[in-house]
């Protein structure tokens, strides 16, 4: 199923305006070329809606906001909810300031998203009254583990339902679930988290997934963390050892350039509750 | 004749003030310095004509503009023409929005630009009425091919006989032309529409050739093209089968440093018209 | 002694908040996450002084500078200040124009800094009221060499008795220094020059490991330093003859990330004054 996913992401070659942070813009642009879609980065409130119209679906990512970004998201957010692009949110930092969190709140109010990327962290941020006192990071004690996979598939599920959108919480292992459905995918590699933006380059790439495949938001979701988890293995096979995370960054978008249906098939280890 | 002018950028090392996008703005300073030219980036009006008269040439690129971006490059496109130091004009994504076309339109009427490098959507998009609906990539429809060319080596001399300055526009064949003549460049390769920003780092380059020959424009840039392409080609010649768009990413800007000007002249592959 | 450093950026995993320019933030964070520590990027005066609350040190990069990026440093750096969090200072471009030096010395008047890590040239706009006519590179006549090396001892010891503060001036050789005492510092190698923000990179890594050894303020920048030169060194080792400025700059990421403490004691090579 993922590997039909992924085709038509290359077949659709769908146009993703991204509005973005600017420390991971360069690696999300290129993991979008590399997975079939096509990106546009705009952020300016001046020109946000007309450019959400021109692409086919629409990423917001709270890294490095502010107040134009901001007001950028909005008008983006609601033109896509007109025009029935999907929208997806990666809320960087949610709960490291309160204007950041007040800000994503905002944007949960106005906007329906399709999907929600996150770490546990910002998602208790948002969804549980937690404090999130790591910034961009989860913080270790929010780690999704074998032993409160069963809680936390329920957590995840359950904010799924009252947001009406899917909800992506990557960490060990990813959740990725609606109301009545969770993937819970165990590939990828510790390493990853010394790649700045990893997490971010996965929404870009759920972005692309969900909007080549609009019927299949929950599956496209799973499909592009599996994608993502799949290709930092295929990255670390391929890492020599005197390399380190800047070659490692190279060698996931690389992996994503080059996978194959098949190959994604193969090597997807998930279960689904 | 391309070796000479490599060559001279390597001598003369221009200073290059770039005011440009943050998603490709590294990638840009990191091929200018690979060229042998140093990158200037500053993009606040509080400063930037002050910056652009202690650099040697100007590189306006308007991807991710906002109206203070705007204004930086108005100050410094009106400095840079007093001082009479080449300015390259990159219109990234004009037609996409109206923010982004009008703002061009100011950029053109205030400034005379030495060379304007884009796609052939964002040349329509400005001087043919056209409009341009894919964002930041040229139309499929907008390409430069073996049947088309006749037309449009006398489309795009007749936009730099009225703007009066060198139009490069680059494609499947690349033409660049003033208003007598035209170069039309046969190298490159398709996995080049991959990379992110491709475009932003020629238009860099471009700026360097320019500045560095200032009584060479249309020779420079074209040379600047052709250097864009045979280091694509090298790039590729290099590229394991297992690397995608990031590594050759790299591989591009590794060429661009190494390059030398026997081996550009050697693999240069172009037609004047 | 810096291996003992090294280990405790690696132990203490220092959570560093950076207020820096969008050209090599995302360089700046991934040598920041190989060095061990986790970088923060925030630059929005609505959020800036809560971000830097939450983390546990604080880094100024005046590249791209705007209005409002320094009005996020001057409540940052206040925060950070109170709260006896390390504030680590690169004045990018300082001397290229009025802006940017008032800004710098609006920052140094307001801010106690733990450090200064500059170029020469920089270091002179500031300290020496001369004239920065190269933007955000050393002049060629700025450059620390055997011939004066000693008035440079005295110039920087001079310096960082007036600010209080440590100061890290790089070029051939790199003078690391407070009022008493001088770290000459002689790795490194030439084609550093030739990567984009590899000062950028290094003042992250200075901020990293004065963060985790705030009792050993000069050393840590020293060690910082010469962690940046062997990495370059080690970089320089891996190139392959085909490879440029795109590759060494992974390449001392990697390092960075790859480098253990024996190693770093090994290939140090400095001398105390």
């Amino acid at each position: 199923m993922f590997g039909a996913l992924l085709s038509r992401v290359r077949e659709i070659r769908p146009h993703i305006h991204c509005i973005t942070n600017y420390v991971t813009a360069n690696d999300c642009a290129n993991i979008l070329l590399a997975s079939g879609g096509s990106p546009i980065m705009a952020d300016s409130p001046e020109e946000s809606a007309e450019i959400t119209a021109l692409c086919d679906g629409l990423l917001l990512n709270t890294g490095t906001l502010n107040p134009d970004k901001l007001s950028a998201m909005r008008k983006s957010g609601k033109t896509a909810n007109l025009l029935h692009h999907p929208v997806i949110l990666d809320p960087v930092g949610a709960g490291a300031s309160q204007f950041r969190t007040e800000s994503i709140r905002i944007l949960l109010q106005e906007i329906q998203f399709s999907a929600i990327r996150a770490n546990l962290s910002e998602i208790k941020a948002l969804f549980c009254d937690a404090k999130n006192s790591h910034g961009v990071d989860a913080m270790s004690s929010d780690n999704i583990t074998e032993e409160n996979l069963p809680d936390m598939i329920r957590l995840i599920k359950n904010i799924a339902d009252r947001q009406n959108c899917v909800i992506a919480v990557t960490g060990q292992i990813d959740i990725i679930a609606d109301q009545n459905q969770a993937f819970c995918i165990h590939n990828g590699c510790s390493m990853m988290k010394s790649v700045t933006g990893a997490g971010c380059q996965l929404s870009a790439l759920t972005a692309a997934f969900i909007t080549a495949n609009p019927d299949q938001i929950l599956e496209s979701a799973a499909a592009a963390v599996c994608t993502m988890g799949v290709c930092g293995e295929i990255a670390l096979e391929h890492l020599e050892s005197y390399e380190g995370n800047a070659s490692f960054r190279n060698k996931i978008i690389d992996s994503v350039y080059r996978l194959d249906s098949e190959i994604l098939e193969q090597k997807a280890n998930y279960q689904i509750f």
